[in-house]
């Protein structure tokens, strides 16, 4: 299904509402819970044989750790070309999606025979090892909006939805580093994520998920003032908005943004998960 | 996000190529084990708030009792319009997708505040009950082409899928009752189905899937005369086909059906499981 010159994957990008990090020694086992939307925008991975690995992002060489922690553990080289609307480190799951529509698209150019549980493992292993995501790659390879009730690849990890979808329209302020966060404060997050999470399965709909993601963004401090203040202006207006993590983001959903004058781009909530572009 | 009148989801068709039933006495665990392909074709269903429950399949009146025992366990009366180009009672999964679609529509209709695997647990349990499927409603959940791994709903149930897609061409000589075909020799049907099991997660490929399929229907004594001569006439000119269990129905991959100059419907296997229609 694959010409044998290459093959293309796309996995959707993922907002992180709130979460709470599992540690371990395991990377399959590691992970977060939480939850978080899917986006129709993501990131679509062209792997293509080569003699040694290159990664391109949007047409530039790029390091994505994650992506050669695939390619390394499928034991391939390739040439990766990585194409994205997303922007990069701001909280939209893009290292997690790389790795995962890499994994996807290599496995079927090099006729490698796993399965889809195998290939997300893969992928989720390579991005907490790269210390780039934490629930990524999971909530990639489901779509949807992922409620992730226990951490780590599908053999350890579960998953839930809120069935719902939406229009979606985001902006950024800059990046915010994952690994940065996650050793300030970690007992202040588990805890405030746990909460959001009972939140979210309790009522699960798109208005509870964002009420949390706020709620989740102001106990821990990590809401910066440019994004406080959007995400105030969005409400003002009778809308629903909430940062990104881990980003100077902000995700609003339907027109929150654009009816605020903000500049947004749109998207909707995604649908499928990872997929295999074979046209 | 429904307007206040309607509300639309759809749920892929789903054409099992081998199963293990897996017997028991609660309808969340009871299930079947196996694999088989989604597909683009499916069923949509649009609800509306009704003082008695009324169900029309492509505008006829129409009874389908998975589809009355999900809007009995969600409390709700409705008129449920159900829409498919899929062949009833032919192994395509059409009372699952029914019930799966219908679920998620009534949800987002009456706000009832489901989470994702409380939908398909209630639609799993509901399709069991009616004897009309053991498998359909988890796999047409989940989308591409699911390996079910553990029976049962979300809770209990475990799948994995073959990362691959693919154009699907089907035609149906008629339908197979399941329940028949159930009481007849379940024994012999297990061990078929595990070891079909077995074949599929070593070689996770479309292609092993359909090998597994025909010997599957081979073994069983399944497969039926005009079938069986159907599908010999695909391989002969160098195609993949198989049977669906269960009905008299031959699918075949890319365009092996019109290659042998039989008339086919034509779709692609099925990518995102089951989704809200918002439009």
């Amino acid at each position: 299904m694959a010409d044998d010159t290459s093959a293309r994957a796309f996995a959707p990008g993922h907002v992180t509402a709130f979460f709470s990090p599992c540690e371990g020694s395991d990377s399959q086992r590691i992970g977060s819970t939480g939850a978080g939307l899917t986006l129709t925008d993501g990131v679509t991975a062209t792997v293509e044989p080569a003699d040694r690995t290159t990664i391109h992002l949007n047409s530039e060489r790029a390091r994505l750790q994650a992506v050669e922690y695939v390619l390394n553990d499928l034991s391939v080289t390739a040439r990766v070309a990585l194409e994205t609307p997303l922007p990069v480190g701001a909280g939209f799951g893009v290292s997690g999606a790389a790795a995962l529509s890499t994994a996807f698209a290599t496995n079927l150019l090099f006729d490698l025979n796993r399965t889809e549980n195998e290939l997300i493992t893969t992928a989720h292993s390579a991005d907490v090892r790269a210390g780039t995501g934490l629930g990524d790659v999971v909530a990639a390879a489901r779509g949807g909006i992922p409620i992730r009730i226990r951490p780590g690849a599908p053999e350890y990890g579960e998953l839930d939805g809120i069935p719902a979808n939406a229009e979606i329209e985001y902006t950024t302020f800059g990046s915010l580093s994952t690994s940065t966060v996650l050793e300030s404060d970690s007992q202040r997050l588990s805890a405030a994520g746990e909460r959001a999470l009972r939140q979210v399965r309790r009522r699960p709909t798109v208005e509870t998920l964002f009420a949390a993601g706020r709620r989740f963004a102001r106990t821990t401090g990590l809401l910066s003032t440019p994004v406080a203040d959007l995400i105030a202006a969005v409400e003002e207006a009778g809308g629903q908005a909430m940062m990104a993590m881990l980003g100077h983001t902000v995700v609003a959903l339907g027109e929150g943004l654009s009816r605020v004058d903000h500049e947004a781009r749109k998207c909707h909530i995604g649908e499928g998960g990872v997929t295999l572009r074979t046209e």
